[in-house]
C-alpha cells in the first residue's frame, strides 16, 4: 500500500547510510566533540554564510524546541506563539514542563500576524501592572507551518524588527524547512533565515535523515554552557558521530536543498493531480503537505489503498486529511495515487 | 592509533547496519509504533522471562534515568543512590532539573551497601519531622557502576527486599548491562534482574548500538501515560523505528549476549596483560572497564602510542587511568597494546 | 484621600487583631498544628456542612493556586481555565514554573461556558494523537471572577458534571468568595460551593484578614502528603497560628459572612450612586467590584480626590477604572465619593 | 507547662501589635509599595551601612531560601551546602523543586571548613569532564547554623575570598541572624555579614516578629525583575505592609538587637543552669539553642513539666534535645526550669 501518511515514515538517504557503514569502523571521540560533527558544522555555517553561527546539534525536534526556549529565557520569561503552534499544541506541555509560558497570539493559517504581534507586545509594555507578568522575551514560528503554509522575507523582516524594538529573540523551528526553502512560491532562502533569526533549526529527521535537527545561533549567541544544559536535558548523546556523519553528508554536494526539492515537485504533481479532479482544498499551501477535504464516505474507502494522515473534523459529513510527500515520494507513488482517487 | 578511552568510539555491529539498510524503503509508523519495536519488546521479554513487563526504547542513558526517575516519583519524592552514582556527579543535575532531590548514600567502590541503606531509611521513617523532608522512593543502582564493579544476586536481593519492606522502587541503570551479565565473576542473569528491579534498562548505546536503551518496567507497572510524559521530556523520536530495529537485531539469536561477552574476554585479556607486566590496579573488577594507576611520566609516554580515558588523580606522580574494551575491541588491539605498555 | 483602589487597602478586622493581642503569649506548637488551627478548620468545615472535608491554610492567593494546581495534577496534567483567569494573566506564571500547562478557554466576562468546555473535552478525548498532548485534569474557575460576575447556581452544577464525567477536578479560586456568597444576585451557598467543588479556597487576605486563604478538599480528596508539599513549595509557615486564628476569629459567629454582606451593601450603594449620576458601566456585576468607562479627562480630575483602579483603556478618550469595596468600606467613604463624582 | 520547644512558639513583640493596630485603618497601596515598606528598608540599609543594599521582604526562611537560590542561579549551575544545611536536609527539597542541585560539603559542627570548600572548586575546575556537571555558582552558610554554632569573621572572611576567587556568590541564611550577632562569643556585626555576602536574610520569624524575612541583596545586585519571580514563586503577598510594619518596627530604636540580646542572655543563664547541674552538652553553642544530651529516662520524666525539642538518638540510652531561647523568653521560664532538672 502506497503512504502519504506523514514525512517521516521511510529510513534515510542511502549516501546517509553509506556514510555510516563507511565510517563505522573508525574511533571516535564522544558527545558531538568528533571531525564529522566539526565538518558539518563548517558546511552548516558556510550554506548559512554566518561565520560566526554556533551550530549543535540535537536528536529530535520537540527536543529542539525544548531546550532553545528553555535555555534562552531566563525564569520569569515565556515565549509567543501562534495558538496552533507546535510547541504550543502537540508537544505534550513540554516547554511548560521546563518552567516556562507559552503566551499564545491568534494563528492565521498557522502564521502569527506581525500587527497582532506588535500590539501584543506593546499592550504588555503600557501595562503598569506588567510585574505581575509572564515577560516576553522569544517570538516562535514555525517555517513551514503545522498547516504547511510559509512566510515571506517581508513578514519574516517585520517580525524580526518588532524582535530586535522590543529586544525578543526570534526562534524558527524548520522541522521541515528544506521543504520550506524549496517551496514553489517562497522568496526566503537559508541566508534571509540566518540574518532575521537569532537562532533556528535545520530538520533532519523529516528531511533524510534518521534522526536529528541542526540548531543554529546565528551571531555567536549560544547560552552559555549550552552544552552543559543540553546534558541536562538528557539531551545529549555518547555517539554524536550519528549526528554529524548525517548533517555532513546532508550539506555535502547540495543534498539537503536537492532533496527536499524533489519532495515539493512530488508535492506539485500531488496537488494538481487533487486539483485536476475536482477536490477541495482545506487551505492553500506550497509545500510538501497538502490538506484534502473528503466526504467521509470517501475517506473510507480511499483508506483500502492509500495511506494519509487525518488532521481534524470539517463538518459532520467530511473530514480534513493530511497528504504528505518528502524526500522519499517517487514518481511511482504519484501514479500509483492518480488510480485511487 | 589504538584507543581504549570508552566503549563508544565505534560506530555500531554491523548486523545493526545491515538490517537498517534491509528496511530502510519500507514505510512504517512513527514513535515506536511500528512493528520492529513490538518485535523487540517481544523478544526483550522473553529474554527476561517477563510476560508482563513493559518494554519502552530511549536514546541515551542520561535520557532514560531522567526519565524514569521523573516519571516514577511523585513530587515530594526522591531517589537514594550512591555519591558516585552517575545520575549524582555526571550528568549535569539531570534528575534535579525535573524537580526532584537525589538522597546520596556512601559509597563502596562505586555500590551501596544493604546495612546502610536499611538504616537510612529506618531513620528516616523514625524522624517525627519526616515531614519537613523528601521522601524515599526509589533506589538507583547502576550495574556494573561507575567503576566496573557489580553487585552479587544475595545483594541485589538484599536491597530489592529492602526496596519491596519501605514501599521503594528498585530501578538499575543497566548502560553497561551486558558487560555486567557476561562478568566472568558474576552470579546475575537477566532474569535475576528482571526478577529484582522494579525498573531497569538494558544498554544499547555502550553494546553494539548506534543509540538506544530499552527501559523494561518489569510488572506491569509503567507509570500511566508514559509514552506523553517520555514527549513531554522530549525523549520521543519521530523514527522510532531506529531504536527498534536496533534492538530488534540485538535481542535475535543472542546477539546482545555474544557480543557483551567478547568485549568481557577481551577484558581479561587486557587485565591479565597488565598483572603480568606488573601495573597497579586502581580496584578490582570484572567488567569491561580497568582501572590502572600510572605514574605521570609512564602515563605521556604511552598517551602517544595509545588512547584511554583520564578518570582522578591519585597522587602528585601517578593518576588513576581507565582503558575500557567492547564489542569492537580486537585481538589485534590486544597484541597492539602488549607492545607499547 | 479617600480609596476605592482595591479590597486589600486596610489592614484586618479588629476582632481579629483583638485575638492576636490575646493569644500572643499563649506557647503554641508550630506549622499549624495548633489549636486554633484545628479550631478554625472544624468551624470551616461545620459551615461548609462536610464533614469529611479537609482544611489547610496558607498565606495568598497565588500561593494558594500554585500550590492546589501542582500537587493535585501529574507531570502530563494540565488545568483548564477561562483566558482571562488570574492564573492564566496575573501571577507571572506560576502554574507553569511548576511545570504544568495551563489550556485557556473563551472568557465570557470573565466566565468559562459549560458547553465550550464539554466541546473542548470531548473534542480532545476524540484525538487520536491525544497521547502527544497536555491531558485536561483540572478545571479553574474564580468566583467571583476577575470581572467581579459570577457563576450561576446551574452554571455551576453543569461544570461540576462535565468534570465528573471526565474525570477532572473542579477547583475553585475563591479570593473574594464572601463577597460572591453575599452578593444580592446570587444563587449560589458556601454548601453549594462545598458540594459542586473537589477543592476551593476561602479568600481571607481580601475579606477582613491580614493575609491566609482557606483551602477546603471537600471530601477527603487532600493529596497524600500534602504538608510536605506545602513544604516543598516553600509555603509552610512557622507560625501558622497567625492563619489559624483569623480564620477562627473569622469563622466564629459568621463574622466573614457579615463583613462580606457589609462589603456588598456599600458596593450597592456605589453602584446606585454611579447610575444615579448617570454613568456609563463597563459590564453588569453584582460583587464588590464595579467597572465604569470615564471620559479620560473626568478621570484625571476624579484622580485628585479619589483613589480608584486602573483597568483597561477602552478607547482613545475612556478608560475602564474600578471601584472596589470591602469590609473596611464606610458610608462615609460613600458619601465623600459623591461629592467628587 | 513552660517550653523550650523552638523560638517560635509565641506571637509578636508587643511594639509590633501596637503598630498593626495604630496603622490599621490607613489605605495604603500592596504588593509591598507601601510607605511602611519603604521606610524598613531604608532602616535596614542604615543598619547595614550600605547604602546600595537592595532590601524584599519574604515570609518565612525556607521561602526565602527557595527564592534566593532559584533567581540568582542559572539552569546549569548549583549552589554549596553543609550537608546539614537546612536547604538540604529540612526544606522538603524546595530548592531541587525549582530545578537546582544542591552540592554537599561535609559538615563540621553544621558549619563547612574553607579549605574544603576550596578544595572542592579547585577539583571542580581541574575535571576536563566538567561540562557534564552542575556548576557551583553559589554558597550556602547558616549562621547561627542548624547546630547553633557561628562562624568567625575570619571563616566568613576566608569562605567570602574563595566565593569572589571562583565567582560564586555568597548566600547566608539568617533566620536567627540576631541570636548569631548578640552572642557572647562573635567577633561578626551585621556589618561584616553585608560586607562579606552578596545576599542574606536577617529573620523575623524567630526572633519577634509573627512572620518574616528581610532579604538583603548587598550591592545592587538583585536579579532583574526580582519581584516579578516573588510573584512566580507564590511568595508575594498582597498586603505587604504586614511585613513592612513589622520590620519597620524590629529596626526603629535598636528592637531587634536588643529583643535578640535578651533572648541570648536568658541562653547563658539556660546554659550554665544546665552546666551547675552537671548536664552533658552535645555540642558547645553560644546562641539561643542549646543541645543536651539526656538519658532516656530522665528525659521522659522532664517531658511531664517541660517542653523542649528531639533532636535526635544519641545511643540506646540516651537522646539528643534542643533547648531554645527566644526573644519571648522570660526570667520566670529559667526559674521555673531550675525547679525541674
Amino acid at each position: 500500500m502506497i503512504s502519504f501518511e506523514s514525512d517521516y515514515i521511510k529510513g534515510a538517504h542511502k549516501k546517509i547510510l553509506e556514510k555510516l557503514i563507511e565510517t563505522n569502523d573508525e574511533a571516535l571521540s564522544g558527545y558531538s566533540t568528533d571531525s564529522y560533527c566539526a565538518s558539518a558544522r563548517e558546511k552548516i555555517k558556510a550554506a548559512c554564510k554566518k561565520d560566526d553561527a554556533e551550530v549543535f546539534f540535537l536528536v529530535g525536534g520537540t527536543q529542539a524546541n525544548q531546550v532553545v526556549v528553555s535555555t534562552c529565557l531566563r525564569q520569569f520569561e515565556g515565549v509567543l506563539c501562534a495558538k496552533t503552534g507546535h510547541i504550543n499544541d502537540h508537544e505534550a506541555g513540554a516547554v511548560e514542563f521546563t518552567g516556562h509560558k507559552i503566551l499564545d497570539l491568534p494563528q492565521h493559517k498557522g502564521k502569527i500576524d506581525p500587527e497582532e504581534l506588535k500590539d501584543w507586545v506593546e499592550t504588555f509594555y503600557a501595562d503598569d501592572n506588567r510585574d505581575h507578568k509572564v515577560f516576553p522575551k522569544m517570538v516562535y514560528i514555525s517555517h513551514p507551518t503545522e498547516y504547511g503554509t510559509l512566510y515571506s522575507k517581508n513578514e519574516l523582516e517585520q517580525i524580526s524588527k518588532i524582535c530586535k524594538d522590543f529586544n525578543m529573540m526570534l526562534f524558527m523551528d524548520g522541522a521541515r524547512l528544506g521543504y520550506g526553502l524549496m517551496s514553489w512560491d517562497t522568496d526566503v532562502t537559508l541566508e534571509d533565515v540566518a540574518n532575521l533569526c537569532d537562532v533556528f533549526y535545520i530538520g533532519g529527521t523529516k528531511v533524510g535523515a534518521l534522526c536529528g535537527e541542526a540548531v543554529v545561533f546565528t551571531h555567536a549567541n549560544a547560552p552559555e554552557h549550552f552544552m552543559t544544559m543540553v546534558k541536562q536535558h538528557g539531551a545529549m548523546i555518547a555517539k554524536g558521530r550519528l549526528l554529524g556523519i548525517q548533517f555532513d553528508v546532508l550539506f555535502t554536494d547540495n543534498l539537503y536543498f536537492e532533496i527536499s526539492k524533489h519532495a515539493i515537485e512530488m508535492a506539485k504533481k500531488l496537488k494538481e493531480l487533487f486539483i485536476k479532479k475536482g477536490y477541495q482544498f482545506f487551505l492553500e499551501t506550497s509545500t510538501n503537505q497538502q490538506f484534502i477535504v473528503l466526504e467521509n464516505k470517501k475517506m473510507e474507502e480511499l483508506k483500502k489503498n492509500v495511506r494519509f494522515g487525518f488532521w481534524e473534523k470539517y463538518d459532520d459529513n467530511h473530514t480534513v486529511v493530511r497528504f504528505a510527500t518528502s524526500w522519499a515520494t517517487t514518481q511511482e507513488d504519484i501514479d500509483t495515487l492518480e488510480e485511487f482517487i
